[in-house]
């Protein structure tokens, strides 16, 4: 059972493979009425291409969405169109294929690639820039948050950011407004940290490597109440979504990791009114429910698989070969994985809050 | 949409409130004829249970499972009963419910708990430890568990235990077989570590308060080709399904969030030959597919909420006062986690093992 | 697959085979907030009970529901509980059991019944009493019925009758009220076909021989909206959910297959006013999706398979025996089906209510 | 929860409205390494298009459909591909669109349309073609059933033909070859029958009215042991999706209807060998699985709801208005529908096998 599908009431459904005629999906459960701006799809699909910057991959995909279903005809006058109650399904061509880059990879399983693992699956595999395991499907999770955000509202504000990247971190006390991440061309609000993280990223393309490093997210605004107990706690739903995003190795909520190092006396957040908690080493969820603080969480990613150093390789015989890889790569995923990031929180929030309509009878 | 239910095509449905009735679950999906041993499901009950140690809780609960449904009358020499490929229903009464403990808390959200967050979702909750946000409703996942190892058999061995408690945790170094666990009553296999972790937890619980930790899980056997692509990665339903364990403030798979700080080329996990790579920093998954290597991913509790100190509570009516928890609270929630864990793993593996089955033609 | 379950946010799961220890279900996602009368529940399954009639088998279940979960402890004047919003667990024992009958069909395959298919699937089964395809699976559909007719309240009044049993059948152009049903023993509202009904029971069952028939059910009050387009038409659910009943053989709306051979002209159902139109030939659906009018559709049931009349039966050995059916069976099914069908009815109904609660923003 | 998705393994998830820019879908569940002929799909699509004959409406679609993903890009001789194991993306263009006809429907509720319930469910519809309440839709379910008799293979054979239109029936002794139906321009496999519903049909067109009738359907080949117990019976699956088709109006199964006033001794199929029943009253299908008899089912269709007939209709201020509808309409939806009842039929059955490969362990 494949289930290339994801959410409860609000539901994305995506397909394509890197190399075949498109990227796309299907978002099922939209409530009818909703005001969506396609601009604003698009502003968030450009956040994520490749190609915008030094930092990113040079390949070059105009990446623009064709809304093919699920709006009604008529546009305002600020270009929204509202939503029929019936599935969004939207298509993105893959206009910029380099197909032969990877003729030689059709043999070769690369070190910390899907290759192997899908061919041991499958007993076939679409071998051309990754297939379906390639980041490349994220674009359509981008397409369905983007709708997501629309659909929550002005009121819940979802902002992910670098926090730290090849081992450059914001430091522990830094002053900073996360907001000031948009003016980065890292993702990163703190502006010394971003210049440090910029040099980074610089040096290891030149060696041909790669790094990776951990994603913040804020999100403001959702009230107290959404979640579900047992095994669709918000952190649980959250956690599923986001490890599903290529190349994380882990996620933390509030104090995470740390917290697990603290007395219960440290680690508790009490109150100090309804509204508010001394602390928020929960992370703004209690229960798998959020309480109305703000939610909180970290994510891992590793360092970018594809590095132009020969590495021990296998081929489809079972031999070992040096290969070196080639292409078009970034040096790390994090910064095109904000935008993701901020997806995938987004339709699990939009799916929470469908889903709390049904739980009280008014 | 409450969603109390767990897996695609292996699926655990569980019911019950801490002081109602009975817990309870059904498990759907498990195929005819395979041999159940019902003592065995009883075994990794009583792992979980309250009451085993000085460490553990002192409501004494038997946690006898009845089965209800599901198997084939006849036994077999030892024990065993055949699968008849309908669904095991199964209850857990509640005995030792000491209700009036929780009288008091009628009134109180407590700090950390989930009582705020339940009565802004419901608009009513049953107080009486802990209603449905009760860590009890783990025992049915014990029992789906416990059931999912007999399905997966014994090629595929899932091993937990206690790496970090009160900050005291397992040197970086030490050298030590996992299996050796099991003799320790807080489930750390490295003995000096275990002593000191048992004096760590001594000291909290004389001053009624309460320490986290990290459990770590490895997970022998799995072959190249589980998991799915995109949504359901291993990675990301293990997560999943371990975030939604009460008290879990985080989950990293191999190198986790360290890894985040190396190069690409220190990460990657070169070939040695096609069934062996030269390092695990994957965990053992690759694109979302398991490659055949061990599966690692580590967990970070939060310290148990229920402290034995005076702390700035709510009550209802919106008004700060000064609460302190009794009752009858374990000082750590880690060794009786160590069996809750073993069991999401297995459910979720045994799930991708009846999934695969449905990927290819033969 | 298996999927034991229905529904889609109110989603009941069933467990049990007819002589295992019991039946059981979790109705999940009924909201929080809902006063559940437990005696009208039993109420239900007491009008589904064998033995209560000369015309229904000997078989005597008390039937005795106990609800193990997502009730709040307090209970009103009226007997009344608040649930939760947390999944609600029941058991109905199985008591009467005489598994000695079935002996001799541990190695038969009757005619017409599950018993080939069974073998067939699993390569393993219960014989005793059909084991999970006894039609005593249905006791839980009626539990969760009943909840969810308590889910919808009064203002939707769901009614189904005998129409046609063992080939009598009420006049087409007979006066009568549906509620008199309830003054039948076999559950015909008009009297003097009951009675027509009534003799040829008592003729067919002194021949050890039974008969099928048709029953009518009418839902009011269901308002204009509910339903989904494409797959989850109100008609596609409603025969989804009652083709899952035993014994049935078809199924048909509003006007039917006689309205097959209509022209548009008179088939069409012409508006009289924004609340009525002039006829109900739609049945009260349009395009998948409930007009307002009443909610109209006829189940065809098959004669009872078991007959004390000998048949060209199967053994294991695949040799063909000549086989007797003993035991308590009805020689009809038509009399206890009609609670079933009315909670199949109600299930999908309050499913429908609570999914149209996502489907608009306000 | 709107639920544009069918089927558990094998799901098919459908988008699109009438004149917006595509009709499309996600075939999601396709095991890797199946053979597919997108030319055999095309062949499906053609049987469904309208302006094949003078029977059918004159919208003039090519409906060529685009597979974008889920293919190997390796074509054999015979211009297969293999399956890849990811989801099948598909966009068939909505081409020939007179979006100006609909304007005078904006504004009016149609008889037996579901303009009124739309409106009502969702506060706003797209008028235009019907929206997505258009049987348009069903061009997706043609497309994800031709691949799902790939998938199931040549075993499998299910045919569907008109046997009843305008109250124009064939005979109930003729004696035909079902497969003769492809020679027919209304898909009646007798031909004196055929030529007798041909002149129905032209003097029906003639007078602007529209006819209903039913459809046959028999599906050979499979084997005993498909289906599941309980909710997802073989005969509630294809009742679920058969319903859920446009203007449908009932279904039956093997004797159906007739057979529900058979006696128990008539109606049972006793067994001739363990290969045969000496009749299939049962129409293949015992206890919800298959016995490995032929498949029987028919299904009911109404008259087409829009007829050149001036009728009594509603308008948006609920004002009765004088109403006849012009644009390019069916007289008869029936010889159109017989391969989307074959689709169905197919995605069902194609999902009950790779259900029944995860309910045994080998």
């Amino acid at each position: 059972m494949a289930n290339n599908s994801f959410g409860e009431i609000l539901r994305l459904t995506t397909f394509g493979e890197s190399h075949n005629a498109a990227m796309g999906g299907v978002l099922d459960g939209v409530p009818a009425g909703v005001s969506i701006n396609i601009e604003l799809i698009q502003k968030d699909l450009d956040r994520r291409r490749p190609g915008q910057s030094e930092f990113t991959s040079a390949r070059s995909e105009a990446d623009k969405v064709e809304i093919l279903s699920g709006l009604h005809f008529d546009k305002d006058d600020n270009g929204c169109q509202l939503t029929l109650g019936s599935p969004i399904g939207f298509i993105i061509r893959n206009l910029d294929k380099k197909s032969s880059d990877y003729d030689a990879l059709n043999d070769i399983y690369r070190p910390s690639h899907a290759d192997y693992t899908y061919q041991s699956k499958y007993g076939i595999r679409d071998h051309r820039g990754g297939g379906r395991s390639s980041a490349r499907e994220t674009v359509c999770r981008v397409v369905g948050g983007a709708i997501a955000k629309q659909l929550l509202g002005k009121e819940v504000v979802i902002q992910a950011y670098v926090e730290k990247m090849g081992g450059v971190a914001i430091p522990q006390n830094a002053e900073y407004d996360i907001s000031n991440s948009k003016n980065s061309p890292v993702l990163c609000p703190h502006s010394e940290t971003s210049k440090a993280m910029e040099a980074k990223l610089k040096e290891t393309a030149s060696k041909g490597d790669t790094v990776g490093g951990v994603i913040s997210c804020h999100i403001k605004g959702v009230p107290a109440g959404w979640g579900e107990p047992v095994f669709d706690k918000i952190n649980a739903r959250l956690a599923f979504g986001i490890m599903g995003i290529n190349a994380t190795k882990g996620i933390e909520f509030g104090s995470g990791f740390s917290g697990a190092d603290r007395m219960g006396s440290e680690e508790n957040d009490q109150f100090e009114s309804i509204e508010k908690t001394a602390t928020n080493n929960s992370g703004g969820i209690q229960g798998g429910i959020s309480n109305g603080q703000e939610i909180l969480f970290r994510t891992a990613f590793k360092p970018v698989s594809s590095i132009k150093i020969k590495q021990s390789s296998m081929n489809k015989k079972g031999e070992l070969v040096e290969f070196k890889i080639d292409g078009r790569h970034d040096p790390s995923v994090l910064p095109r994985a904000v935008p993701i990031i901020e997806a995938m929180a987004a339709l699990i929030l939009a799916d929470f809050f469908l889903r709390q309509k049904t739980q009280l009878m008014k």
